[in-house]
């Protein structure tokens, strides 16, 4: 999407061939920088310390950093060192081990004189997948917002939770993607942006993105949405999915279940968008099958931020000595859930709903 | 309530007769420091500045610096502009001006010579019947979490959100209230703190309270009630209430709403405390007839806490040049709420539930 009105991508390959440009997500939204990636090496510690973030995203960076490392030793032994040491980076990303072994299987019977131009082609096809993925996506999205759009005057307010953006993707992103295109197919959309504490990356990223490209939104607080939804200020909700099971349940960012209770209250439509690769055909319950990342008591008791003087710091905003809990997730059931989103369309969160999108899982099943 | 196991209140008279003793909760949660109100203006300066808030304390504060503007001028002129400049420190806040009218209502049938000792008199009358008043709602709320005691091992977990403890009021508080007494009788209780974003007075108050007093807590992100409800980790919630109507919906801090949808949502009982004092009987519909203040987005986009060096520092933590909305309170539909807990004991969130309690009311009407 657009930055400063110039179409741009999380990753791109560098014009002279010298690497890889990201844009470093540790900066924003307060500096938008770009970083070149030469060596594996680079793009290890891009993903470890999250200059590029988002399963989608840290998938693209890992298989062109494989390309990175074969540029520089193509041999078997350092073709399986590379996967194993980008695999560690941050273990517990679906997308990042998938990327991986697919272009890994594709480099495997080559001649090694072969392997850092294949490597760079199949990452850029997984890239190019994926920006079709999200693309596909909002055209489904916005199809629900345009509907909104012609049961009102003005424009359609839509809440989302947490960064489902392009940042988060090569471009376009999940639950952003239908605003993104109904935005630029002059649809009036205005976004209730949920700040997402204890990260923030509403108030950071998704705030940035959509201010970026030109997209009307307002920053609220995570506990503002039931009052908006009470009040007649919301239209429609629409979230991302870390994990989608078989039944429809959906597991995103903490807090996403309170909004989708207060959709359900208010009679709000509630949407989950969602790629392909994050729906988990083997689970039927959500809340009792999926099991919640609890994370460091830091990100709720310090927040890092740009101070007055331009510089940044670290404040403490939690009584000291009182212990924290920090669960990173929640599940929303599908009872909850009007439609999931996905690149083949949008269907109802149920068994019959997903397998009507997947028929070819019916065999599996 | 104890701090380092001394019982403390938020404001006593000074014991030689100087003035009056306050904590600063501007300083808190990471000092705990007293200042000493010598006059009407150190009493005003405190409330607008906020080193007292809470309306029930607020009430209180305003009463001893009317007492203290008599001891430096105790003539009519001075007692109607002491009125006027102290109701408008706060210029919203009920308790405020039922204070200064019930003390100066008082003094104007007294010789000048009298209205000082009279008027520190009648405001420790009002904090006084403050203090019972909470205790009374801790009796009764205590109740409630007795009985969840008996109908499980290990402790009661409470879920509370924003501050309603003791910090607001005198001593006791009202969410809390029940929550002291209870821990006081040694019936095991631990409490979910909401940090209660933006002004994260649950993080900053009720932690710091709670932590004080020795009652076991966990501080969580807003996000996090409904997945602790959906795993059976809260058994009840206790919130305050800034205003209720005769139908028993409840004003609360923005927030509210969502974790009563989430406890209706997992069978969790949903109860309100408040005194007498903020029950609107002219209202029906909450969600139609209180206007909810709108305030700074300031309050969203910058935090301040403190820095690794001890230090105080500001930071902004919303993507720059992105709007903002703080609502900062919602209603809690009646329908949502299991009891209203006040001094008289707990009744259903319905009109006869608050005429059985309020029996007087019912000529009125």
């Amino acid at each position: 999407m657009n930055i400063d009105g110039r179409p741009t991508r999380t990753i791109t390959p560098a014009p002279d061939g010298e690497g890889v440009l990201v844009i470093d997500q540790t900066r924003l939204p307060f500096a938008v920088e770009t970083r070149l990636l030469r060596s594996e090496q680079d793009a290890a510690v891009a993903i470890r310390t999250m200059i590029v973030r988002g399963a989608p995203l840290i998938g693209v960076t890992a298989a062109y950093g494989l390309a990175l490392a074969m540029r520089e030793d193509s041999s078997d032994p350092n073709l399986d060192g590379a996967v194993r040491r980008l695999t560690a980076t941050r273990p517990t990303a679906v997308n990042l081990a998938w990327a991986l072994a697919r272009v890994s299987a594709n480099l495997r019977g080559l001649e090694p004189r072969l392997r850092a131009g294949a490597a760079f082609a199949e990452a850029g096809r997984i890239a190019e997948e994926d920006v079709a993925s999200c693309r596909a996506i909002g055209e489904h999205g916005a199809r629900l917002i345009a509907d909104a759009a012609k049961a009102k005057a003005g424009p359609v307010n839509v809440l989302t939770h947490c960064n489902a953006g392009w940042l988060a993707t090569v471009d376009w992103g999940t639950a952003l993607a239908p605003i993104y295109v109904a935005h630029d197919a002059g649809v009036p959309v205005h976004v209730w942006v949920d700040e997402t504490r204890p990260r923030n990356q509403g108030a950071a990223l998704t705030a940035f993105e959509l201010n970026a490209h030109g997209v009307p939104h307002t920053v609220v607080a995570d506990n503002a949405g039931g009052h908006l939804m009470q009040h007649g200020r919301v239209d429609l909700c629409i979230v991302g999915s870390d994990r989608t099971t078989a039944t429809g349940d959906v597991c995103n960012k903490i807090g996403t279940y309170l909004k989708a209770l207060a959709a359900r209250d208010n009679g709000v439509p509630f949407y989950a968008a969602l790629p392909f690769s994050t729906i988990d055909w083997t689970l039927e319950d959500g809340v009792a099958g999926i099991p919640i990342e609890e994370r460091d008591a830091r990100e709720v008791t310090h927040l890092t931020g740009r101070t007055a003087d331009g510089g940044f710091a670290t404040v403490e905003v939690v009584s000291p000595g009182s212990p924290v809990a920090n669960p990173a997730f929640d599940v929303t059931p599908a009872r909850l859930v009007t439609g999931l989103v996905t690149e083949r369309g949008v269907a109802p969160a149920t068994p019959e709903g997903l397998l009507g999108l997947y028929p070819e899982r019916r065999r599996a099943a």
